[in-house]
């Protein structure tokens, strides 16, 4: 196996993750060949920007015809993917926990959610959108008998500093939190925390900042 | 009214936006002073970040007690609200659209998702989690009739560029996309993409990482 590049600055794993989407588009269109400057446009940043992130991982194109969309995907899978699946469980499945189980198992990944955890009676121990609905207190038997190393938080923001433990001491090592509550973990484990609050309250503060603008 | 800062940078009205959760937290437990480090330390951020951020803003606090809480929270509400409410419309109201109303309008902020859009014939002329779900035949009305600045898209992917059109002719100025297709507006609309696939494609590199590392 070639050496895994471990370096890679969020930001460009970002971008990585979004050129992949718009070439997955581009091949099921029949499209074979991008230049940096049309992904740069779809993406709204720089050419340079683009041909910089694939440098970091190590692709490059001389070709004429601009990069090969069939390779360049090859490209970043192998940087975005393991060779083995990664195995996804969610921890809560109200109407957010649905939501993204439904996305994310509708594409072709290597990740996978494959599990579901919740307190309400009426979910645990049924198949909620395909998946295995398990309770909370099974969590860590349930865990390491499914090879689960990923966890999204989708619980009310209350309840979600009480899994800190269970989520240290089940050897989760990647969490992704869309409570308000900011959770920290020991070193090790990876951590994003996504507030939809914090995007709107961007999208309005721009806004205003706009009009402001417009009436100097 | 004092003249309002048009020129913050997108990543510290993100911060400005956690601090202020936290703060109304902290504030819900009666603690009235906060030192920087502590909101640093809750953010994962330095408290050096904490205090340049606040400087932006025009905050600055020399008690030995620490930022009056109070105090702050009107400050960065100032920053991040209208004096006038904001209205906001879902368009989509399946798994992730109810989620988004139900987390959102729970929260007693000024910005209100007032209304939502849907073509579904089950959900359109009814009331979902409190608020009208329309027609998106009707958009452009029901925009205008209930003064909606900002939309939240979360419809199925393939269905999301055909908003464009309408959404510029209604005079919207703001749009937070949960699709995975990078929605383009013409200048002077505001527009935030977010896609589930990269958070957790971000968290699943990172985990990759980690292991390769302690493996070396």
């Amino acid at each position: 196996m070639s050496a895994f590049p471990t370096n890679i600055p969020e930001k460009t794993i970002e971008r990585l993750s979004e050129y992949r989407r718009t070439l997955l588009s581009c091949h099921r269109q029949g499209i074979t060949h991008v230049f940096s400057h049309v992904l740069a446009g779809i993406h709204g940043i720089t050419a340079v920007q683009v041909r910089r992130d694939l440098m970091l991982i190590g692709f490059s194109s001389d070709t004429k015809k601009g990069y090969d969309v069939g390779v360049l995907i090859d490209f970043i899978n192998n940087i975005l993917y393991s060779e083995n699946s990664m195995n996804i469980a969610v921890i809560g499945m109200g109407n957010l926990g649905r939501a993204i189980t439904k996305y994310f198992n509708s594409k072709q990944l290597k990740l996978r959610i494959t599990v579901a955890f919740d307190i309400d009676p009426a979910k645990v121990g049924s198949v909620i959108d395909d998946i295995p609905c398990y309770d909370m207190s099974d969590f860590e038997d349930v865990v390491s008998n499914n090879d689960i190393s990923i966890v999204v938080v989708s619980l009310p923001t209350k309840a979600a500093s009480q899994l800190v433990v269970p989520i240290v001491n089940a050897g989760i090592k990647g969490v992704l939190n869309f409570t308000s509550a900011p959770l920290n973990f020991p070193q090790g484990i990876v951590v994003e925390n996504y507030d939809i609050t914090t995007s709107l309250e961007k999208v309005a503060y721009f806004v205003k900042a706009n009009e402001e603008n417009n009436n100097q």
